[in-house]
């Protein structure tokens, strides 16, 4: 179990916000790697062991995982067992369904896989996250704002001046409650001019920001509306890092990457201890 | 490839538009089937003999086989082939990311479980939406108005008289105007009021309408409001069906359940060849 005050603690000890999204697509494996009997956890552990020492979590993407089929989940359980233990490991998953269904996906990834957080999709209101947000000890992150180019399709919609992802974090805010610090929200960093707002709306809550990188979004332009007094983000690249390489050095290279995002986070830090 | 045409010809053929939700729980299989090597699929295996002639689709829940692990991915894979050839299969897994994620899930369900369609969450808008409307010759059921309590937390949120589920099926009825008939909408049964409703703004779309039977709703409630000259419609029960029984004779009582449904049904196809 990780409560909020861990997570600022591991990321003071880092200076680092930093979230690596795993989502290893077997077609981007290098070729060195592909004869292995588990390409994908092997190039997993590879990119794990580089950009530990920059990144206070891990956020698999479960769509690469499922494409591959039972195999898939396999690389993904691998995975999950070799991130270091002072990580944080979100299942992206977006899911969301009727409550005795959303049941089982909390089962499946705060159980089986023992993920630390997973995001959700927000569509099917409160009864299709309860379950995910009442598990003990557990993390949400309900999709906000996303980063996409269509997320202005239907988190614009506006009622009463309220756009439709203000609204979700105005309502889920008050579910969380009883549980405060473990609902976060996913807002993405293409979209920082919205940020502040958001910040607004949620002053305790963590943001998972994803967008920076292959995306377009950069550290600085989402980190000073995003964060709150104890800095309450974690940003996520994923292509950005992974795919930083393609050849056998596609590791260093990762690491140069997650490196680099490292050291534009560490102002943020500049009170903490040296590490 | 199954086209509008096909499935309104199965539906004639069996006088009936029921789909059978296999949302197969490992804790309801019947005691006797929990020492078989693969009890989820021998439960679905007896299922679908029993409810296939009164069913034309298909509809496992990802989220009851992502519960079990690999082992469930693997009793899926099995269970998709053996339902028969002219049942129509759905994945509900209402999923939904940005474009490249969207394209790997489309892929998971569209070519490695081959399945005829998939349930899709609109949060995220049209690119998230498109991977999966633009694979040739398959299908998209989009979340519009949801069957849970909780759907009016979101999807009634107003902006200028239009509540967000009829902008979801306003917006993607025009995104499917390449691929008319093979974008469907998830519409609710408990909410049969508005049901008309959202036919009037898309009269050639396939309804995939939840929650008869455990959730609450009747045939005759949504079959009025709900269907279009075609008919237009695939009403699912899942655990009214599937766990009508809990011993040794549960498959009777689900092939009892599921012609009580087809019974019902059938006068809707009235001016159709006796079966």
């Amino acid at each position: 179990m990780t409560t909020p005050t861990d997570l600022h603690q591991r990321m003071r000890a880092k200076r680092s916000f930093l979230c690596v999204g795993l989502d290893t697509d077997l077609r981007h494996v290098p070729e060195h790697l592909r004869q292995c009997e588990d390409p994908v956890f092997e190039f997993n552990r590879r990119i794990i062991a580089a950009t530990a020492p920059y990144a206070v979590a891990y956020k698999p993407n479960l769509a690469f995982y499922e494409a591959l089929g039972p195999s898939g989940w396999r690389s993904l359980q691998r995975t999950l067992e070799i991130i270091p233990e002072d990580s944080f490991t979100i299942a992206d998953a977006k899911r969301g369904d009727i409550g005795n269904t959303s049941d089982l996906y909390a089962r499946a990834f705060f159980e089986q896989m023992n993920f630390d957080a997973v995001t959700v999709a927000p569509y099917m209101g409160r009864d299709s996250v309860a379950p995910f947000l009442n598990y003990p000890g557990k993390w949400v992150f309900l999709l906000a704002l996303t980063s996409n180019p269509s997320a202005a399709d239907f988190q614009y919609h506006t009622d009463a001046g309220q756009p439709l992802y203000e609204k979700v974090v105005r309502t889920a805010t008050a579910w969380a409650a009883e549980a405060p610090g473990h609902l976060g929200f996913v807002t993405g960093a293409t979209r920082p001019e919205q940020l502040g707002a958001i910040r607004a709306l949620a002053p305790e809550a963590f943001f998972l920001v994803p967008g920076v990188g292959a995306q377009g979004g950069t550290v600085s332009a989402v980190a000073e509306p995003g964060r709150n007094d104890q800095l309450g983000l974690l940003v996520n690249s994923s292509r950005g890092i992974i795919y930083a390489g393609s050849g056998e050095d596609f590791a260093e290279k990762a690491a140069e990457k997650a490196r680099s995002l490292q050291l534009q986070m560490a102002p943020y830090f500049a009170d903490a201890p040296a590490p």
